[in-house]
């Protein structure tokens, strides 16, 4: 039996479904953030509550408005009336947690997130970013509700998908038999005036400003500050509205002590579902106030009603908070700069004011994704895999710069960013990016062609802030740099934009021809220098895994030149290319898989050597992906993939000795950077060897799946997931050097692995080659243009591809189908209208080639019927 | 059905047995607090780790040391080794906690607790203070592995059970059949600089001095710095040391980077038992080291071992933190002093040294107490309540000033005590230190006589450090102060020290007539001014919460007036006693339950009127203790106590609407300080009167049974413990205003409640009338000159009672009987020899008068035989 099969089922494996529902335990750690690309945002817990609010321009892990709940009033006609915090209620431990003054461990559950009022019994989370969805369940209450939560997501408009917002769509069903009322609050605290992380400070409190507001086509508490002017950093607003009619508003909590507020607040609201009445003015100093919304609605029997509420902000200005943080500079010091939304809104209501306006579409079209995304019959964790970390671009560790420049950190601190300057290496990893926001990640080559690159070739691979700032001082990263040549031809063949490529042709080849220097001053095709790269050490001597970066950038060149006609260099990087291939094949091949050799006398502390390194075919998963075939023999590569599995992937840890890091323990399975298998392990082997990082796994489960390995891939890619159950660790939460880390992007290489994607746009090509359910497949794709589904059917005799867009439009001249490998007869149609083509096998693929090139439009489908 | 048996079956009240068994997710918040009285101490978790180190002086939760932990090296013979270490696997969630720089949050189980090496697969705990016991279980391993954990605990010996130590005894047994190997290690990391709480930070550590001593009966490693004076605040010593022979010692791990020591220590460790070997000075500014003592045994077949190691501390200054701390004092203007312990050992090592040369005796004495508790007949849970809360006693709430005085905190912040000053209204309700450390319970009395009393009566109830201090300018508390009264009276009845008495007596007097003063001008008994109590307002008007207190301590008042034959205050405390018991039961009693009269229009906010307080016969409780009797009309008070049962208990919490802190909640049971069944309930009612506060809890149960209503008391301390039961709460920290609150030693009332406990130590008088089980009992009993156990058995025709004597000695001229109302005949003997008694009921006890008082000593033991 395989390895995988010895840990999974093949129907686990295999089977079709839904992703997971979490219940109970499973609710625990759960955190799904709601916000656009760039806007930093708030997450919405298992249990229902809004929990992280990362709003402030940096992350917050932990970090919560207090008293900024939901909270459901119903009465049941001739019934006294029911009053529901709608969250399931908490779980232990119940002892408090952290530190503080009269809270924290010991001082019990918080009360601030109103966790002593009556709540729901009990919640079932669904999360298919990015849609979040809780179904709540009490055995008294004569409702159903369910909350719908989402932030707009639609790739190809990341503008649209930057809207610093969640909205949350109470849906309420009565359920019985007597007309029900019901009153449904939602609370929140006027922050403005904090700081962006650390606990809510009294003295940045004062002069908060809550009001009632009705217009634009929207209503309720717009939260912002005198205190602080326009160009101040914490400067900006919160509001939290609605586009229902029927509202009540107490935009300011009951001054007064102790606990008098929620008191107050409590007493009225469970009695009569209203809310008291107070009119202050602006706060005191070193004060702030909750201010409550509340949506109204009487419900016969069996009617259904949904209550939108719009939480938005708007914090305009963004603080390099890092700059000197361990010297304790003043923030006065630390530059800053605007948001690229706070460009497209005013204020928080504003934004309200866009999102009502165009609620129709953007919920449409973010469905449609959804719908598309969720329509594949790939398996359920699969799914998951796939879009819980395309949530990665709703959370802080994405920004977007004043110019519309994407940035990324590499994941989070718990209260910053970690580490800056959309770091090379290991944004490597990353696909989701490029495939479903083009024109963000070319933004990101954009950026490290003009920002990184110094005269002589050698890039920093973290890009420093503002753009324009002098360049970091440190090695260059071998990985990141060689890597960036790759990313340039993948990126060119998804938007076929010949005049991008142009623009950056000449620094590519300064970036690539850098090795000639510093890595390979032979220039026999074999890395041997100082290479510092993703493992933060360096290595040295001849290696694969710097090696197949450095091949498949040669390669990519090599394509690219020749395309834009410079054929001196496509024949010397072919000539290089060729040469260092027959020697790492000679010499590093040791008949399982590929090795390093370093020279003990002259490498630093830290190599691999004879150990079976997870990436060391990183370079080939890539030019898999962007097309570019095999860049070493392949047999050598499928041998070398397999031991990867075979050596590195355990199905448990429950004797594996780990010194560093902890990322996967106990009954879990997950890959290994690195073993040892045929001994020669290092004294000191390089840090993070003994460790499990979701993103190499991600990119060895689908460089597995490109090598026709699809259980072993499936394996890896369900041991991830199974670790994020929602008990263990968060479902939209992979960490590595910190939360929401870039590298796992690299999921939706499990996609495009998956369905043999091919995308060719220079050509107005695509191409699929589905290795799993090939004769009922259905999947998503994407180019810069359009995205859709493509899907087929085989039977006895007869077939039919279809190709759908959902969004935008598709330039399409040639269709490459694979796993059909015999002659056929073919019809192709566009909608319905048969369109003339030949049909022919060839490269293992079967070519359809319109004899006219076709713009297929949003919601136009493409069918191919085939008999053979 | 009684409500009581509507949630818990009688069974589950009633029956016999063991405390529970800690297992799975049972052992997540379990932390045990191992050290001594005033000495800070540092916990064991249920899985095994040592958290929680609040050695340095000041509560410090969550704060563990670096790679301080035990790991076990076993070597069958003709097998490959194995290596644990001594912990079940860490639990979910994975994600790490807290904040920190490339640490916490997004960055995986913390590795520093060795969570990355193989473990233990399970740990079954039980704890039964002072001793914890974790038994590991391992399938693979070919040895049986029991933690013993304890600190000694000696009551009546505060020094001894005051030793800054945790011993740690390993108890192995091999349980296969080859001969096995054993090495294990303890490494312990040198804090030496660490300031008490936040993060270890770098620059506090340097010139730490790690060494291997051999000398006085104890080896190890000796933990110190030469970077601080003798004099420094955060001067002091730690100290890992073994009776045990045959051991290795690696007093550093390797000085290096990335994972490198963590690394080296595991290579060698595993595989050959063995530590390496280095050798270097102090360490570097703003570095320390971690080092090693492995203990080595070799195991036949079927033989056991226990391996001891000795885990002692030495922090001599006590800093006054709180001093300024809102105003950010510098640390060198706050007052320090020495701790108690640190005028009896020189240092850590001094300690270690103390311990091994009288472990036989230390460990004897504290299993002698454990065994007359444990020996009891008491139901687990009640067990559980009175042993866990003496932890509290090992806790940082507790200190020992330079002088030896008693004093305590409320309870614990996170990172400080909460609130200072041995609060007299907080510990009103604690009684284990009364009846466990006698003298230690009288020194709170001296302290509060001497240093809170004014020259007008109006106490203080805060003691202010260092003694001597100025008074703090506050309200007296009305509750605080009288009942001072009642714990004179019932410390005096305990020891029977005339001469301290007399002492005190003039002081007790001027503090209760204060209340003429202020509360009760007019001397009618009844108190009616601004009365500040333990809910931290002040209540007016007439009510039996202070009114009991102020009617209690007449009464005691009069009877210690009558033994020093002060006959004038004797009659004035009398009639206005009398007085004041008319008025209330005329004015208070609604007819179910006694309520407070308050002016509207003269009274503060926060009020309780008609309610239904849980404290509303507060006073009549500790008469009850201290025995007194009643000071109402019994039927008023059994009718009052069945209404607070009633009204007051929660068998859930699911419709409970609580604004304020959080103590009980969701299908937890639990007693609410007050509620308002007949209406009445004030717009803003006092704070807290919504919360559960163990303290009270344990109050009323032990008053309830006083009343006869055994049924109704036990099942709120059944509810009290359900709630503390591992996976909500820690069972060994029960928390109000903070962890480890002193109100919880509250408990062992349910003790004297229970076994009828009757204690007149002036006239060598004890007496038992047990409530449950009286034909088949046994009890825990102490006074100042001994402890030990009473038991009786009553059967057909015939009974017998037994008092034994375990430590110390007692006087006893005169033993009451409960629950025998007959006439009998009897013959009393002392350890077989018989004496000369009559006996003759009285009072509703059977009073057995020794014709000359007799000297009980150690191991004596007393016998009544009854015939009927």
């Amino acid at each position: 039996m395989s390895k995988a099969l010895e840990v999974f089922r093949a129907e686990e494996l295999y089977a079709v479904g839904k992703p997971p529902i979490y219940e109970g335990e499973r609710l625990r750690e759960i955190a799904f953030p709601l916000g656009g690309i760039g806007t930093g945002c708030v997450s919405l817990s298992g249990r229902g509550e809004l929990v992280d609010w990362e709003v402030f321009n940096r992350p917050n892990k932990g970090f919560a408005l207090p008293y900024s709940f939901f909270i459901l009033w119903a009465r049941a006609e001739g019934q006294a009336p029911l009053t529901r915090v709608l969250q399931s209620p908490p779980a232990p431990p119940f002892s408090g947690q952290g530190g503080g003054s009269y809270r924290g461990f010991g001082f019990g559950v918080t009360r601030e997130s109103g966790s002593g009022l009556p709540h729901m019994r009990a919640a079932r989370f669904t999360g298919e970013f990015p849609f979040a969805e809780i179904e709540f369940q009490d055995p008294k209450l004569p409702l159903e509700v369910t909350l719908e939560a989402y932030s707009p997501f639609i790739p190809l408009n990341a503008d649209d998908s930057g809207l610093p917002i969640a909205v949350l769509r109470f849906h309420l069903r009565n359920k019985g038999t007597p007309t029900v009322q019901v009153s449904l609050a939602g609370s929140l605290f006027n922050p403005i005036g904090y700081q962006g992380s650390g606990p809510l400070v009294n003295e940045h409190l004062g002069q908060n400003v809550n009001e009632y507001v009705d217009e634009g086509g929207v209503r309720g508490l717009s939260l912002t500050s005198r205190k602080y002017p326009a160009e101040a950093p914490v400067f900006g607003s919160l509001a939290l509205t609605t586009a229902w009619a029927d509202v009540a508003c107490q935009p300011h909590w009951l001054r007064a002590g102790w606990f008098d507020a929620l008191h107050e607040f409590w007493d009225a609201f469970s009695a009569h579902g209203t809310l008291p009445e107070h009119t202050y003015g602006p706060s005191e100093e070193g004060k702030s106030d909750v201010g409550t919304l509340a949506l109204r609605a009487t419900l016969q029997p069996g009617e259904s009603v949904t209550l939108p509420f719009f939480l938005t902000w708007h914090f305009p200005h963004f603080t390099k908070y890092w700059q000197g943080a361990g010297q304790k500079c003043a923030c006065s010091e630390r530059p800053t700069w605007r948001n690229y939304y706070a460009s497209q809104w005013r204020d928080a209501l504003d934004v309200a004011r866009y999102y009502a306006a165009n609620e129709e579409r953007l919920y449409r079209q973010t469905r449609d994704f959804h719908k598309a995304l969720f329509a594949s019959t790939l398996p359920p964790y699969v799914l998951d895999a796939l879009s819980s970390q395309a949530s990665i671009l709703h959370s802080p560790t994405v920004l977007r710069l004043e110019d519309g420049t994407f940035y990324g950190f590499e994941g989070c601190h718990a209260e910053s960013g970690c580490c800056e300057g959309s770091c090379t290496h290991v944004w490597n990893y990353a696909q989701a990016v490029a495939f479903l926001f083009p024109s963000l990640e070319r933004s990101l080559r954009n950026a490290d062609y003009t920002y990184n690159l110094r005269e002589d070739g050698r890039m920093c691979f973290r890009i420093q802030l503002p753009l324009g700032s002098p360049l970091w001082e440190f090695h260059a990263a071998a990985d990141g740099q060689l890597g960036g040549v790759l990313k340039v031809y993948r990126d060119w063949r998804l938007c076929g934009d010949d005049e991008w490529l142009r623009g950056l042709w000449p620094k590519v080849k300064k970036a690539l021809e850098y090795a000639w220097t510093q890595w390979d001053p032979d220039q026999d095709g074999v890395i041997e220098g100082i290479q510092h790269n993703t493992y933060d050490i360096e290595f040295q001597g001849p290696n694969t895994m710097i090696g197949s970066f450095y091949l498949g950038a040669l390669r990519a060149a090599e394509e690219m030149a020749q395309h834009l006609g410079d054929s001196e260099a496509m024949v010397k990087y072919c000539r290089i290319y060729e040469s260092g291939r027959a020697r790492m094949e000679r010499e590093l091949f040791n008949g399982e898989y590929y090795i390093q050799k370093y020279d003990p006398a002259k490498a630093p502390k830290y190599q691999y050597g004879e150990g079976c390194l997870s990436d060391q075919l990183i370079g080939q998963w890539l030019a898999h992906i962007v097309g570019l075939g095999y860049l070493f023999e392949p047999e050598h590569v499928r041998s070398a993939l397999k031991a990867i599995f075979e050596r590195n992937w355990r199905s448990d840890f429950w004797e594996h000795g780990n010194p560093q890091r902890i990322y996967a323990l106990n009954d879990e399975q997950g890959l290994l950077l690195c073993s040892w298998p045929r001994g020669g392990r290092p004294a000191f082997p390089f840090p993070y060897s003994d460790e499990v990082w979701c993103g190499i796994e991600y990119q060895v489960a689908s460089h597995l799946i490109y090598e026709g390995y699809v259980e072993e891939g499936l394996a890896i890619v369900k041991g991830v997931r199974a670790r994020h159950d929602g008990y263990r660790r968060n479902p939209w939460n992979e960490f590595e050097c910190g939360s929401h880390y870039a590298r796992s992007l690299a999921s939706w290489a499990v996609l495009t692995a998956l369905s043999g994607y091919h995308f060719d746009l220079p050509h107005k090509t695509l191409g699929f080659a589905p290795r799993l359910r090939a004769d009922d497949w259905c999947s998503f794709w994407s180019t810069n243009s359009g995205w859709g589904t493509y899907s087929q059917q085989l039977g006895e005799g007869q077939g039919e591809a279809t190709l759908s867009v959902a969004y935008g439009a598709l330039e399409l001249e040639t269709l490459l189908l694979g796993g059909i490998m015999r002659r056929v007869k073919g019809v192709v149609t566009l909608d319905g209208q048969e369109l003339e083509a030949t049909i022919w096998p060839r490269g293992g693929r079967l070519r359809v080639h319109l004899k006219r090139p076709v713009h297929l439009s949003e919601g136009q489908t493409l069918k191919v019927k085939l008999l053979w």
